[in-house]
């Protein structure tokens, strides 16, 4: 099967390199050269740009995938708009990255083409194994595509037709929401192992937890890593997490659906509490309202 | 009515104040010599041991009655070992500190006479207006106090009696995981006004808000006061926030019960948080786990 | 000074009422004629339709002073869209409901006269007292209208100008979040005073609070008088918490500036959760996850 | 190499299957006769009394190895009296139910045989892969049990010393708290998807994220399997999470730490919660606040 593929990051790059694994033919275009090179030099037919991927795909008279995995926002519509004029009604296009389920569901209704969203899973991390694949759009759209997702899944498994448009990006959405609960689970736990009682050796913990008790996971897995790579201190990581988007989306959902999500949420504030680089103006106060009745002592900058 | 106080410290001396201003005769002793002499001066007989405050009350043959300012834990039981030979089953003793209330309930089955639990709340800024007071213990001894209860409180509403020994320590107890609980709310409405869309002066906010609103309340007045006394961002109040230890029982007693208190523990955990000096490990790990799966830089310290 | 009032509800009639009595001239209309007739009972001027409202405020050869009390969203909209063809860039509207702040802001950008928007707390048991008013707009139609404001309001005190539009709604948002979070927080303290170990009269323990303990507030008035006209253990009051709008613009605009309001947010939930008529999905697989790993019976319904 | 068996019910039978099946000797003892025939069938000798497994396991000259499997708190303490009489310091008693550590530091320092405290997770799900054993106690012992950790783990990484007595069931408790979180986050997701905008098959979702999502775990497996088994609504499994010991010893050591652990807490409140039959309090006095200022209705039961 022959596909184009937009979008050469770390990513793309794995999807470029599972789907010519699995001896699919892949046009590789990205805005920046050396990427495009690279895909070449792995086995990609290099494009130097959108339209000139959407051309080279005409060639066999068969309708033409493209897999788009480019950041979230701007770039999907950008790159959609320069290959609005080469689509067809037949032909499919899948976007692969993090983006909103509702802009899914807008470019699903503009785009001339069959539109797939897929919430991709597994990370950079996951590029041997493949990745967890979760679809929304056309069912015959997807059908055409199940090649592909064989390949850039971890096989047939892997990928999963999720429901109509936006879908796919929805259960990533969720997906995310949760994995952030869980970080900070195991990031509870581990902190009080790390002040608790005893001496431990924490990717021991972690190592003999992976093997065969309840909370065993890929995450705890990378837990162990993180404590064998780092040290048992974590060595100089610093207490500030980054990122959020697919997290705030969850959450606002969850406000949409009128579902409580206190774990989620919790863990999401501690992302923005991480970060909060002059100190958390609400535990200030409070310090100050316990001099205001109890003339505690206020502790000063 | 004549009483003893034991602890001259600042909620102590208010005690002593307030009885003398509502013309009680008051015996006053503490451990530091100076506080003695400041409550003389302030018209209280002077002191110079327990024993030597016990004979003196023996003085108009009627029955002591003595109260306890003194910091909880050690201290109480200290005071009552001093206290003991000269009490009598008809004498009364009131622990006004912030003692755990299963303690209150152990010595008021061992000492010899009467004894009265009594959460004191207000604080030191309470002083002009009078305190609240949660009393617990037999029915006669708080009759019997109730002049000098008038007078500590508010008023005769400002006390009452919650229940047998130890309950007033227990609703104080729950009073101060609420209050725990409400500083942080205010904070988190000052903090989102501070970062928000629009250069607010706090101050003014809490003063129309304290002026016919909803949330009106003293904490609400301190806040103003906070803004007035520290400036609109609060100046160089840290973020770290002390104590803990009623919140604490309070979350305790709500496990002992199967009772959920997330906001109160939740406002406790901020406390805790404040005073994570070397970061929160949990979040740390968070944030390497990122770099695990999806790659993403970690920032390092 | 003459204003016109639209909205004759329980808030909208106690903005009538109160400017009355400060003697000031009042138009009144209403969808509903009888609280137009009531108005016009208790001294106010009746108005038939909104046109005949902003004609009867030409009369003095006055600029016009227009009072909107009317449901939040599109009845203000809708009153606006027939106060316009009325309106001179000297007249001044203010909209005294729970607006969205953002509309608020729209709506003064195409509103042809002033526009204040004016957060209103206090409710209707506020009536007596006067309500606090937090108000955004332009500083002269602020100015104008002080009058009005000392007498709606519980004084000059009362109300005060926070900043540009949008800003009275903006701080009113934030009010009723952090009122979610204080009514949560006492009754955490009461759920556990009332499954405790003694044996309560909570009115009794409210009552004491409220003379001179630190977390005395209103609120905690309104708790007292609960326990008194509900009995102890609350009669008949279900639990289900209604209504939630202002408390989930908090939250999102809390995501919006990454401000964490974990406290908001659980007393939000806590709402929801108690509206889950089916019981809580996340609890019920909580549950059978205990059976999966661990052979616990699940129970069933 | 022989051990004995004491308790036999559900973990404990597949201690000793597992035991048998790698070629080791058991002496089995329960209170239940049945289950006391059961192991004897299954191959493991019979005791009729603790004391004469103790001398059952005189035989071969060697010391005795016990593997404690029943329930936590005084079935454990009644036990080793039993024993006692029988221990020679060379012995060595493992304890491999879910014991508060404390006690288990107690047992250890009372116990005349070297004592291992043993955290065993996985479950009755877990008997043909094996367990994770967390073990406390002299290295000494440890060594000396390591063919018996062995064949009841998953095999030689299943199982390590944490560090002295203590540290095995201080690892576990903290595992469980960790636990609880990890399911009520997983329930949370779940919960948005079936209240969610799309009609999901949450069966699938669960399969596709197990292959190759960040979030896959072995508890996201039974996820699946609860799916699958009850239907996608889970049927009749109410929403009542019964359990909670080893979480609320966690969140008591977090305070003893002060070490937030706002997700382990909430979770355990969610199981507290789902089990308040009478409706949550804290929420029906909020809903009756609503009337309060505010005169919105209340609904009643």
């Amino acid at each position: 099967m022959q596909l184009g593929v937009i979008g050469l990051g770390r990513m793309g790059r794995i999807v470029v390199d599972r789907l010519l694994a699995a001896d699919h033919d892949v046009v590789a275009f990205d805005i920046d050269d050396d990427a495009v090179d690279a895909a070449a030099d792995a086995g990609a037919e290099p494009a130097d740009s959108i339209p000139n991927l959407a051309t080279r795909l005409d060639d066999g008279g068969n309708h033409k995938r493209i897999w788009l995995m480019v950041p979230a926002g701007d770039p999907v519509d950008a790159a959609l708009e320069e290959l609005e004029p080469h689509l067809e009604p037949e032909d499919v296009v899948v976007d692969g990255g993090n983006s909103y389920f509702e802009d899914s569901v807008r470019r699903a209704e503009s785009c001339p083409a069959a539109y797939l969203d897929c919430g991709t899973s597994g990370g950079p991390a996951g590029a041997e194994l493949g990745f967890s694949l979760m679809i929304g759009g056309p069912e015959d759209a997807y059908a055409d595509l199940e090649p592909a997702f064989d390949a850039v899944a971890t096989g047939p498994d892997g990928h999963e037709r999720m429901g109509p448009s936006g879908s796919g990006h929805y259960v990533k959405m969720i997906h995310n929401g949760v994995e952030y609960a869980l970080m900070q689970a195991y990031g509870e736990g581990f902190e009080l192992l790390h002040e608790g009682r005893y001496d431990l050796d924490l990717e021991s913990v972690a190592s003999v937890w992976n093997n065969g008790a309840v909370i065993r996971s890929w995450l705890l897995e990378l837990c162990e890593e993180a404590f064998r790579e780092e040290g048992n201190d974590l060595g100089d990581v610093a207490d500030r997490v980054e990122g959020g988007s697919t997290g705030t989306w969850t959450v606002q959902e969850g406000l949409e659906q009128e579902v409580p999500l206190p774990l989620i949420y919790t863990a999401l504030g501690e992302r923005f509490g991480s970060r909060a680089e002059d100190g958390r103006f609400s535990r200030r106060l409070a310090s100050r309202l316990r001099y205001g009745f109890g003339r505690h002592d206020v502790p000063r900058r």
